[in-house]
């Protein structure tokens, strides 16, 4: 059994990419979504509707600007899936040993995410494809 | 306010699709999943690989042959998020309801998925891109 790098890992989210967020909005309302939390995130160029989905949330970006890493990933791939989010009791720790594992990071140290919690990206490289969320949830 | 038309839609899984799937096992157990349960589904040319990840399920598929969706998804796509499942009550009604809508509807009617729950997938063209999957668990 291979060593476990992370403690614990649990789905919080999915992140979608749309090109017209006050559309995707409307459409995930009538799907039967509750009303989602709008932000903005101006350093990062995106814009986000954020959906309770059960116990996990749904996450959509749009971008703000043309050189946002989303409005890349529209440009290239088009509206659809864009990261997977997991849970983890400690970020730090995680990303210490994914870094000493020789995981590609693409947040070598946590940042504050949208909702104000830490997060830290994994590059899809080190994880078939998928480009990978941390997230610490302190009360979750 | 849109009218809803699913009640209660919760994140389920998230449906990864990669080459190998005994390497992606082995890099899921390494990043701290626990042992996966993994089924064939021959009707579906797929093999699956289903990891516990908290309240949700990260599903991992690998096509068994060259005629599967999974397989030209994996031709066309490379390894990479596959499909976003939803939890609801009464798939059935669901279904109805989308079909009214004018929601394009892969399957019109529920069929037994991997794990054997009823399931049905909405087609990307009518949710921004997504392949969008709906599943009734009974005892959830």
């Amino acid at each position: 059994m291979p060593e476990a790098l992370l403690a614990a890992p649990a789905l919080h989210h999915v992140g979608l990419v749309v090109r017209d967020l006050d559309a995707a909005i409307a459409r995930y309302r009538a799907l039967g979504f509750g009303e989602p939390e709008v932000v903005e995130a101006p350093e990062q160029g995106v814009r986000v509707a954020t959906f309770l989905a059960g116990t996990g949330l749904v996450e959509i970006l749009t971008p703000m600007d043309e050189l946002s890493g989303v409005a890349r990933f529209l440009e290239s791939r088009g509206e659809g899936m864009h990261h997977v989010a997991y849970r983890v009791p400690n970020i730090l720790a995680a990303l210490r040993t994914l870094e000493a594992a020789g995981y590609e990071l693409i947040d070598r140290e946590p940042r504050l995410g949208v909702h104000g919690f830490p997060v830290a990206f994994v590059h899809p490289r080190s994880v078939h494809g998928v480009l990978t969320e941390l997230v610490e949830v302190p009360s979750a």
